[in-house]
């Protein structure tokens, strides 16, 4: 909400703060200190030890570049950036090149020292700083195995698609009451509106600190599914950052896990429950009640059958941001490999165009091909210099079915809760097996601890068969 | 708009910042660097000189308290402050005693000590914290002239009343208009929404950078002038702070020079331009289009003329937030009165409401015997430890009054460009000779090479002659 000509005294703000954290983070007394803290780590408490942890992971990342790689990296990221806001729209990859070909060079350096320093391989060093713990010889199962079942999947769900008609309606919908409904659903599902609040803006988000998580979200005149969604989306965030345990409050045990386990609450909220059957015949009346007039001249639109059928469509697209649960983790398929490639050398930055076109045609059946503004040009990730996050969007989806499919099997009748607008049996298990461990374990440990299995895609699996083949029966 | 429970972690954040800021306003190398730059004094610009002098009024007054009365004085001020929310409402000024004595004592013990530091009295110590510069010596006198003038002014203006009626309106006025009425006014007027915007919040206020300045207001659906007026005078803050010289920004010299001169700014667009006829005149078909259903009954509601009966209405009372443009300096006469004798010792905390209520009877004829909640209850600013505040509110007056009086004298036509909503007249005059200044002269320099003259109360008092008696013919 801040006014546009407030950007630069922002800046100014954020990057001295940053410099007085980067000064604590970088203390020349830390060393010592560590050192004695290992000495002693066998008579900690497995929190404590956590706490150790966390904070020497942080120590190592912020001492581990040279000050000139790091200003270096942090020139060519913002270059890069505000060349790609500048080329995406024309097409210009080969404008892109040089730029493009800079991150690389610095991100592989910088994964080079971090690495050593951590004794991880390049790539792992990035994801480690998004998700403790994560290493690509995890991801790279699961993904592999996801590959092999995808691109077969989205043809059955297609076929099982061709019978359904769907009721669409353009509204309007107005602001007021599209916000009326998100801060229904929010309070409905738990939000806690004496730590929290919502607004608008451009891209929704979350942000903030556990006692005042700020989600937002948009609003479309002629489709209130984006903001409803995308509200139930942030607000899993914001439920995870909300009930981190207050008794660690302020120390490294006591702050979100990672971005995988991130994105596992917000697509639990999204994508597991807020697309279910369940959910849908919970909410549809409450879409009545926000919109008397919506839909006048079908009100079949509103009804729960007809929003299942709208919620679940099943559409491969070029487009990352706008694919459906289904077609979305081949995205990160693609990214996962080429970033891996590109910071471990086998990949050119210049050859991505034609990696990108090859991995779309075998997971989508969508060439690329002379249209890099919707191919690799499409994320900001990469321009930014974020290399390792990608994968946390799959990991999330994968997380959450096998999170949702353990509540299901603690509670059968969970999804006769949802229908009655009950939340409480889902939170009360949500705390007890993830939200209240804060960093306590590292993203593997918590899910399988909270669902009794290694993380893998069986549940994720099972859930598309249910949800798009069997629609849900 | 912070959701109530993030107040503990803003206030941890906030108090850490002002740890840092503490801790660089007190380096121990700043006494060098003083006496260093005091012996190249004579070959600085008048600028630098400027920069030097603010720096170093700061530098005195974060080093000047041992670090044990700081921490005393902000327990008791807030423990004083948390009494006086409970002890007001029930009037109960024996029971709040015992912490307003503990905050007096410690504020005098402060006093006495920037004082020292400062070659100041203690009460002028205190002042000139909020406007530097600026003395009990100065402010006496023109408030003994304001207490000479001002009860027969009342008498005078309340009489001259008495022949008009005025048509009153409750509305309803909806918030979405009332917001509409707002943004307009204040687009033009000047503001810059590119470096500002208007929110909602409990009580008005302004803050922010010069290039983020933030504004709010609160809505009453039955009477929009509350409002209207506040927006008013909260932009003539903004207007200041958005036009500060960009040369100087983030230095001394380039922020705003003080408590008298900004509120100065806010009263000469809410008081000054705000309630003349002019500007009522140019508001009139504003408020028709706001407003097309309101006041239905009788249109004459919104007139410009019933529009200036009605913001020009003088009405002695108790509370100073409701006092008029006539009255309030009333208030303030006796607040300066009470509150140095208070710093000075010659008034006791526990002598305070008989003193105020023979203050209130000699200014405005009205007794608060017994009433302490209205009396010597009502501000917050003793009960949170801020003396030498008050003074600024009336000598803002003062200022606007004298200022606005010279850029009529500059432009004989300024009255009629405000009345065709052309304000470019006003804002060249104020750029030129206020907001263009920063810090770089005293409050008293500035006002005198602005307007020619010193500060007087000659310009206020024609002001209320032609405003309240002649109605601005």
């Amino acid at each position: 909400m801040m006014p546009e000509g407030g950007g630069a005294a922002r800046a100014e703000a954020l990057s001295a703060l940053r410099g007085l954290i980067h000064q604590q983070a970088t203390r020349a007394d830390l060393a010592d200190l560590f050192a004695a803290a290992a000495a002693e780590a066998g008579r900690l408490l497995p929190w404590q030890q956590a706490n150790l942890r966390e904070m020497k992971r942080e120590w190592v990342h912020a001492t581990a570049l040279p000050q000139d790689l790091v200003e270096a990296m942090s020139r060519a990221e913002s270059l890069s950036e505000q060349a790609w806001r500048r080329l995406r729209p024309t097409n210009d990859f080969a404008g892109f090149l040089g730029f493009f070909r800079e991150v690389v060079r610095l991100k592989r350096e910088a994964a080079q020292a971090w690495g050593e320093k951590l004794s991880l391989a390049p790539y792992d060093a990035l994801v480690d700083s998004f998700e403790p713990g994560m290493r690509a010889s995890q991801i790279a199962p699961l993904f592999a195995r996801l590959s092999a079942f995808l691109p077969g999947f989205i043809e059955k769900a297609l076929q099982r698609r061709e019978r359904e008609t769907i009721v669409t309606c353009q509204g309007p919908f107005p602001e007021e009451r599209q916000r009326w409904l998100a801060l229904h659903l929010m309070a409905r599902i738990g939000f806690d509106f004496h730590h929290g609040r919502l607004d608008t803006s451009h891209h929704p988000f979350c942000t903030g600190v556990p006692t005042d998580v700020r989600i937002t979200t948009r609003y479309h005149l002629g489709d209130y599914t984006e903001s409803m969604m995308s509200v139930l989306h942030e607000s899993g965030h914001a439920r995870y950052e909300q009930n981190l345990p207050r008794a660690w409050q302020d120390q490294p045990v006591g702050a979100a896990r990672g971005s995988c386990i991130h994105e596992s609450q917000s697509l639990l909220f999204e994508m597991q429950a807020g697309r279910s059957r369940a959910f849908l015949e919970f909410a549809a009346p409450i879409l009545a009640e926000a919109f008397p007039e919506g839909c006048a001249h079908d009100r079949r639109a509103l009804s729960p059958e007809n929003l299942f059928r709208q919620l679940t469509q099943v559409k491969p697209g070029l487009i990352r941001t706008e694919s459906d649960e289904v077609t979305s983790p081949c995205h990160i398929l693609l990214r996962f490999k080429l970033e891996m490639g590109l910071i471990e050398g086998s990949l050119r930055p210049e050859d991505v165009p034609e990696a990108w076109d090859a991995g779309m045609r075998g997971l989508l059946g969508l060439s690329t091909l002379g249209n890099d503004r919707d191919g690799c040009l499409q994320d900001v990730h990469w321009p930014a210099g974020m290399f390792g996050y990608f994968p946390a969007y799959a990991l999330g989806a994968l997380i959450a079915a096998q999170l949702f499919r353990a509540v299901r099997r603690a509670h059968p009748d969970l999804m006769e809760h949802i229908r009655r607008g009950d939340f409480a049996v889902l939170d009360t298990w949500l705390r007890d097996h993830v939200w209240s461990r804060g960093s306590l374990l590292s993203c593997a440990e918590l899910v399988e601890q909270a669902t009794g299995s290694p993380l893998g895609t069986e549940a994720f699996e099972e859930h598309l068969e249910r949800r798009y083949v069997q629609r849900e029966p």
